[in-house]
């Protein structure tokens, strides 16, 4: 068999010659390059948004994406040195290196004694401003692969000070989750290297907009008392909430500020994953639609500059083993439209409830809320099974004894809101194998100079090259 | 939003015309057309497959399959039209004519109304010879829609009287499920239909070798006294038995026989879906590696004619919901290596161990069949529960009442089998959303002439478009 496959690579790679001879691969160069991850977002996560999307305009099959439109789109594999299951942290420095490592090591090889240099620093050595943003905290595992070398992707300390040693030009994302290190008191504040390396830091959008003008080098976060792990999911949004549209616009701009050489930006859509960790699938379809909306930002930018511009949206990795479907010859995502809030803040609007009742919290109080939030009963329909569940649930959570433990539930998620969640997705009739990550395929998406070489199906390592051979870094 | 989906699809139509402005797609045309259809291969049974070799050989990865190489790959929606959840009827006319139609409906429009015509009658039309072939029966859905017009996949007697009419060159598949007419006494046998229409049918590869040369129209079966529903699984087959290698080996044996005009060959792997409905991993993986061997025997014509050929992967739709992973950083795929027969074999095994023993069946006697047909306790280590849980069933099964009604179990699945298969998904990490179809992307790859036209994620209908258009349909 083995000379088959010799002969395979002989073919693919004549065909490589081949396209380079014909001069298509070496007349566009991508001086902009926009790398797009949707944490978690598998290839499922993205069908079934745009289904999600149909079924919302009371038809059967996809509204497209505009990601999902871009005219090359392949699939690549994930697994990590010692897992075929990845985590973000392996699985984002392959995506930022090219090279495989261990679970949970943040820019270093397998061993964890050699740092791995992300195509950022290829991009920033190649005379490129370079920005690197997500939409949860700056030293969360993906955007770190990109800036930092630590062992453990829960050195968040450590990690954060190795942003101004790489020196990108701008950064964004919540917050920083360790502004002080937790095993050395005479270590400096993070904030103080940011200082000493020429970093303005912007709290805010409308921070941002005031202080981009006169700053060399940047970091975009929110404002202060705001949660430091994340932007507010898409769902939850309120008027004021920093947003990763935002945090794309403010990249371009500061990227593009006195600078003709061009750049390269990472922009993580992280919430994707926790979503999906969550299991909620409204949730989830609502966040990558948001991380599409921050495409389309993109999308604006290079039909301004078509063949100077790539842009790549790919994922680290599948979260929740999502399926589209229970068994039957059908799908209710319509089902989910009328979800207005995350899990999250649904289980945060009980806790509230039962502040707000002193716990004297009656079926019909929760029946309301439910109502309200999710759509049940008022859109949704219930069968006797799912409405006695949560009807259990009701008397378990707030009738037992159970109830005077309210003040122990703010620290965790009410059960309540996991059921209600459980129950919408048995009525949309979408599955998931678990609150884990998969070994699932991630999908890959491409539009602009270099894009073409998007074909076949790859290695999660195999993007970074790519990129770098479409940009000539 | 929508001008801005005129300029992309403006873009992509300039993009098109470049591509063709610089000669590249113009200078091959797809003479030999093979047309793969993995009944139920959604991409992660792809990439399960992969992994599952990987693991065999003790390390953590993939081991390619020829297919999975192809230089050309992308991600293809199922939905048909008042279904986000497709059946292999509506799929199958889908990829056979272009066109979505309703569930259960064989190459017509979703009114049931109008026939719908096929890439392969249109491959016919312009002088090329026919093949079409499967793993499962010749009247069977998938198959069907190449050839068939009738508003329902299960008038089998009806479809297999559309095979004449379509007056294609070769087919070949299990047999057929109803040689006469069910509602009319009247109606004339198929076989006799096959004959007056200058059929020569084949019973076996031998026969089909005896037989080739004299005939000039030619179906081929298996033997008489095997199962007219499917060829046995890969990973039950016997010596003997009728493989899809063979019927690739016969299909281009008999359609490249005195004839210069090339081919349009369709060759279904149909048991991975039925794998698939089973939940059976390790017979699923053994089915795509059968597939895979069938493609190899294609890709060797390839090399021989490589700027003739093309060579199109993809599937129908999605069967399982199957996910590579339950929540850990890890997948057991080893666990299933030691698996030698499908679900449904080892059933008929404990059915007859049930007889050879007189219903006298020891718990010692199922550990040694459950560890001698899929390596349970010998190779596979299993947890107390998991041992409970088969004792238990092994109770309910043979020492219980229903122990008398061993009979009746004659015509269904033994529940000792399903379970020891469920156990067996758990150790390797594998679950299953249902054991129905899902909504979930199919791959396509492809490779030769034209194989450059699929890029971008598309429609299944895209499928049978993009193939005339490589050969000038």
């Amino acid at each position: 068999m083995k000379p088959k496959f010799y002969l395979l690579t002989f073919i693919l790679f004549a065909g490589f010659l081949f396209s380079q001879a014909d001069g298509y691969a070496q007349t566009k160069t991508a001086k902009y390059v926009f790398y797009f991850i949707g944490d978690g977002m598998g290839v499922n996560q993205v069908n079934g948004t745009e289904m999600y999307l149909a079924e919302k305009e009371g038809r059967i099959g996809v509204k497209p994406l505009t990601f999902a439109q871009f005219p090359y789109s392949t699939i690549a594999t994930t697994y990590s040195v010692y897992n075929s299951v990845t985590c973000s942290a392996a699985a984002g420095t392959a995506l930022a290196t090219g090279v495989k490592t261990k679970n949970g090591t943040i820019g270093m090889d397998s061993l964890r004694k050699s740092p791995l240099y992300s195509i950022a620093v290829k991009a920033k050595k190649a005379g490129k401003k370079v920005g690197i943003t997500t939409s949860v905290s700056i030293d969360h595992a993906t955007p770190a692969t990109f800036y930092a070398h630590q062992p453990d992707r829960n050195m968040y300390y450590e990690i954060a000070t190795d942003l101004p040693k790489a020196g990108f030009d701008f950064y964004a994302g919540s917050g920083f989750l360790e502004p002080n290190s937790k095993t050395n008191k005479n270590a400096p504040n993070i904030y103080t290297l940011f200082k000493e390396a020429n970093y303005t830091v912007a709290k805010g959008y409308e921070d941002f907009k005031a202080k981009k003008n006169k700053a060399s080098k940047m970091i975009l976060m929110q404002q202060d008392n705001t949660d430091a792990h994340s932007i507010p999911y898409a769902i939850d949004r309120k008027p004021g909430d920093l947003t990763l549209s935002q945090i794309t616009e403010s990249a371009i701009s500061f990227l593009t500020k006195d600078n003709k050489n061009g750049f390269f930006v990472m922009i993580e859509g992280g919430k994707i994953d926790w979503a999906c960790h969550s299991n909620d699938a409204a949730t989830v379809f609502n966040e990558v639609i948001d991380m599409d909306n921050a495409v389309k930002i993109a999308y604006e930018f290079y039909k301004k500059h078509p063949n100077e511009t790539l842009i790549v949206i790919t994922a680290d990795h599948e979260t929740g083993g999502i399926a589209l479907g229970n068994g039957k010859y059908a799908l209710n995502l319509k089902a989910l439209e009328y979800q207005k809030v995350s899990e999250t803040e649904l289980s945060e609007r009980i806790k509230q409830l039962r502040k707000d009742k002193q716990n004297d919290v009656t079926w019909n109080d929760i029946k309301n809320l439910l109502s309200e939030n999710l759509g049940l009963w008022s859109q949704v329909k219930l069968n006797d099974k799912q409405e006695q569940l949560l009807k259990e649930e009701y008397i378990r959570s707030f009738l037992g004894k159970d109830v005077k433990l309210a003040e122990s539930l703010y620290s965790k998620d009410e059960p309540m809101a996991a059921l209600a969640k459980q129950i919408l997705n048995e009525i949309a009739m979408v599955s998931w194998a678990s609150g884990g990550h998969s070994a699932g395929y991630i999908p890959v998406f491409a539009i602009g100079a270099g894009a073409e070489l998007f074909h076949g199906k790859i290695e999660n390592t195999d993007i970074p090259k790519k990129i770098a051979q479409a940009a000539k870094y």
